[in-house]
Parts: C-alpha cells; sequence; structure tokens
C-alpha cells in the first residue's frame, strides 16, 4: 500500500497555487520523515493550455525549478498531474532528468482514449503512470465497463477512482472496487476522495481493506471545496511501522492552520448540499465566494429545483 | 429507524446550556418539521447533584419550565439523559405528568446495574427507557457480554453502544453490534458516534444498515469536543420520505453558523489525537483552553509519552 499526498496539488486549487519555495520543501520534507510514499508536487499542464496569470508556479511544475526548490530527494517520490487537452508533451522531460517520478492522467470517463493516449507517452518517457477517471459517480455502467477494459490492456500502472463530487458513500465505493477488480484484473487501484459528506477518510480506508494499493490524502484535508482525506487521520489509522504522525502534525500546526485563516475548505454546508446531489461543487464555490455565504436553505431550494426544470 | 437529535443536550457541554429558550424552541420546530423522531432537549439531573451555579436550564429540564417553553408538543417526543448518581427520583414526575416521552441512563459498563435500576423506576413512572453504556471501546469483553446479558432481561427498551471518544471505525462498531445482537437478542439498538476521526457519520450508516434502530445525531455535529454526527448529512442520506432536510438547513444557517463563532466543536487535531489513542477527549479540551491550543505536535508528544510512564 502506498499513501499519495497532494496538498499542493489539489489544495493549490485552493488558494490558486501560491504556496512558497519555503512552504513547498517544509511539507515535502515532513512528508518525507512521515513515510510518505509520493508527493503530488503540482499539475504540469502548459503555461500556454491554461490561464497562467496570477497562478503559482505549481500549476506547471517546471522541471528546472522543482530541482531549485528540492535540491535533493528523499525517499519521498514526486508525482504531478495532467488534465486531457491541457499538457504539452514537448514540455516533458525523460523521467530520468525530471525530479518527477510518476505522473497521472486525470479524464472523465469519455476521454479514456485520450487519457491512456497520454499515458503511453508518459510510459515511454520512463514515468510511473496513473490514469485517474474524474466523477466517476455519474458514469453509466457499460460505459465504465468499456472503459476499464481498455485500461487493462494499456501500459498504465494504476487505476484511480476518482470520488470528485464527493457523492459516494462506503456502499458505492464497494460496488466500484469490485468493477474495478472484475474489469481491470491486472491493474493497481487508486482511490481518490473528497469529503463532502465526512466520507473520505471512511471510503479511503475502506479501499484500503478492500486492497485498494494507492490512497490519496492531504494534510489537514486542503483540496478544492471540501477538500480530501486527511494525511494526518490515514497516518495515525495505519499499523505499518514505517509511518509517522508526527511531522506532519508538526506542518499542520505551523503551516496549515495560519493558511486556514486565509483560505476555506473543508466541511461547509453547501458542499454537503453538492455532494447529496452528486453534483460538482462549482455551484457551492460560486456561492460561499458571494454576500450569500451562508443562505444554506436558498441554495439547497435552487439546486433541487433546477433538477425539476430539467426534466 | 429513528432519529434522535441531541443538539440541545450534547451540545450543552459546549456552551454551558447557555441556550435562550427562543434558540430551542426554533430548534424544536425545524427537527419536527424535518420528520426528527426524537429531541433530547437536555439532562435531568439534580441541581442539588450536580454543578448548578453559571449553568442553563437544559442541565435540569424541569418540567414545568419545559411546558413554557414548549407549549405544543408535535410528532418530535422529547428525551432528557441522566447519568447514574446524578439524579434524584422524587424530582421526576409520572411521565403523564411531563413532556418527556424517553429517559436515557448513561453508564460506564461497571455501572450497568445502577443503570437497570434507574430504568426499572423511569419505566415504572410510564417512559421509554434507554441504557447508553459510554466508552464501550474501553471495556473487556467478558464484562460486556455479561453486562448484555442483564440488559436483555431487564425492561430498557433500547441498549445504546457509545464511542464516547470517538476512536472506533467501521469495523470496530460492526463487531459491538453483532456482540449486542447476540447478547441482548431481544432489545433494540442505538448509537452515539463522536466525530473526532471524521467517522461519525460513517459509523452511524453503518449502524443503519446494520439495522441499529435508534441513530443519534446533532444539527452541524454540534457536541462536546469533536462533536457527533451531524443531523443534516443524516437527513440527506436517508430514502425515508418523511425526513426533510430543509428545515435543518434554515436554522443551521440561522443559529448554529452565527454559534460556532463563538463555540468550537468538530475536527480540531487534539481531538483527532485522542481519538487515534483511544483516550477521554479532556486533555484536548484542556489543550484547547489555553494558550498552546495549536501546539499539536507537542500535545501528541506528551499524550504518548504518558503511555510509556504508566507501564
Amino acid at each position: 500500500m502506498r499513501l499519495l499526498d497532494c496538498t499542493i496539488r489539489d489544495g493549490g486549487l485552493v488558494n490558486n497555487w501560491d504556496f512558497s519555495e519555503d512552504f513547498v520543501r517544509r511539507v515535502y520534507l515532513a512528508l518525507s520523515q512521515a513515510g510518505v510514499d509520493y508527493m503530488e508536487i503540482g499539475y504540469k499542464n502548459s503555461p500556454n493550455l491554461v490561464e497562467s496569470k496570477g497562478v503559482g508556479p505549481w500549476r506547471f511544475c517546471d522541471d528546472q525549478y522543482l530541482k531549485e526548490v528540492i535540491p535533493e530527494k528523499t525517499n519521498t517520490k514526486l508525482s504531478a498531474i495532467v488534465d486531457v487537452g491541457r499538457v504539452d508533451i514537448e514540455e516533458v522531460l525523460p523521467a530520468e532528468e525530471s525530479h518527477l517520478d510518476l505522473i497521472r492522467v486525470a479524464c472523465y470517463l469519455k476521454d479514456v482514449e485520450k487519457g491512456l493516449e497520454l499515458v503511453k507517452t508518459f510510459n515511454r518517457l520512463g514515468y510511473e503512470t496513473t490514469l485517474n477517471i474524474m466523477a466517476v459517480s455519474n458514469s453509466m455502467e457499460h460505459e465504465l465497463i468499456e472503459a476499464l477494459g481498455k485500461i487493462n490492456t494499456s501500459p498504465v500502472n494504476v487505476a484511480y477512482i476518482v470520488d470528485s463530487f464527493g457523492s459516494l458513500y462506503n456502499r458505492d465505493f464497494e460496488y466500484l472496487i469490485d468493477k474495478f477488480k472484475k474489469h481491470a484484473p491486472d491493474k493497481e487501484f487508486g482511490i481518490h476522495a473528497h469529503n463532502n459528506l465526512q466520507m473520505a477518510f471512511s471510503n479511503t480506508i475502506l479501499g484500503a481493506q478492500q486492497g485498494v494499493q494507492f490512497l490519496d490524502c492531504s494534510i489537514y484535508g486542503m483540496g478544492r471545496a471540501a477538500g480530501n482525506c486527511p494525511t494526518e487521520l490515514l497516518l495515525g489509522y495505519l499499523k505499518n511501522p514505517k509511518y509517522e504522525i508526527r511531522p506532519v502534525l508538526e506542518v499542520l500546526e505551523q503551516l496549515f492552520i495560519p493558511l486556514r485563516e486565509k483560505f476555506e475548505w473543508g466541511y461547509i454546508i453547501p458542499y454537503a448540499i453538492t455532494g447529496q446531489l452528486n453534483e460538482h461543487p462549482r455551484s457551492g464555490m460560486a456561492l460561499r465566494n458571494s454576500e450569500n455565504k451562508n443562505q444554506f436553505a436558498a441554495f439547497h431550494d435552487k439546486m433541487t429545483t433546477v433538477e425539476t426544470m430539467d426534466s
């Protein structure tokens, strides 16, 4: 089993990747001391294909810059994620010239073939790879089964179940893990959970019990909207003596408590509502950025009325 | 299945039961509109047996006072809890003269016989009863089995599993539910979970799936230390059409968001640490009331060093 901490990557969606070099370096050292297997240090999207103005460097993970910030690598491997259509493979060095060990490709189910094309490229360049299927709660079963068949014959190392909307309960993850095992039996699996319904940690340890090998987490749960499975809870739960919670508690109190005063993430009611409705959290994020940020009942009315209008 | 909202009772441990009459009335109406089956409106401890100075009226639930605050009862029944040794049965009216429908007796495993004596008294007075076994995570199996045998032959209606320290995972609750079913087969069961490890909701819905009949919850999770299973998440999860989330969202935004600015509860790291260590949260509460409230690593050191010194 391996832990992948995605604090800087998913947390960057909260603060536009505005983490200082010192901040990122301290997180890397803490995760290393804690025995965390991978740190996802950002996106490897191209500055030419996504908005780059006012966006911190962890959105792009320039290889030279990574080497400056982290002069010495530890046992904790580095990972970056790319979105289908937003990466320029000409900008990606061969793995042996990069600090990155793992590149994860995120895509919706409909784009699995595009995602697997990217996987092949990164695989040829020498990287470990994952394919992260987003919004899996909104997929039709026959499409999922077809996609898993393609994944199983691809060179990808790990297939990830991504609960983008934070709407899944234990029984849903159990169902999906069974499907993944059945239709992509030759692959390892991963879980990336969101905490809209306070289920992220519970779903992640359910995955661990069911043999899922890659568990995503983030310090203090930092991540978009409701955030992720907290790294400190996973470290406290796992019995493997290689994991230590203390280094993470240290950066948590030094870096993340002050940060949480400036930016919000976690269990916030509009995200619970979008999770219950199996909806993208963007409407909740818009509410929280408005004057009506605490008008939960009206938000609930709006979200449930739209469904009727769509019929 | 029945929901029991204990916001005023367990939340009272956060603010010394300093809820206004208007506040409690609005919570009662909201829970009624939401279809919640029981509202636990406080403790029924005796002012002569617990500290009463500076403590709000919901610590004692005087019958006359309850009738003034809630002139008209709805379909939502009222409940109060008592602690073994802190209730004066001379102060408890027969059920037909009281607004209370249910009296819950809380005790540690070692006091089950005392608890069942109280249960018998309340049962004779015409109340529904539960026996809530606190700190069940710290009990020895043979003592638990013996106690469940006594419970099974007593007049109590419901036996509650109480995760006082918020230290239990799904598999622990599953184990305990099996034990309760096996050794007290003639009783209904209940779950009262705490959220130290972000497991309160997950454990509660696990209970529901396993046939547990009474589910405790509180609005916005308000309760001592890490708080409880959020009522709004349970209402969103349950498919029974009698439950409505909207009335709870309304009081949540009007009453509980402002209250949370003044008092803290919920996922706070020292409570995660005490949960991981299966310890009472009191040391975490002391830390949060000190100048060192965010010194998590030092707190972790202290809590784990004590264990060694005890050996």
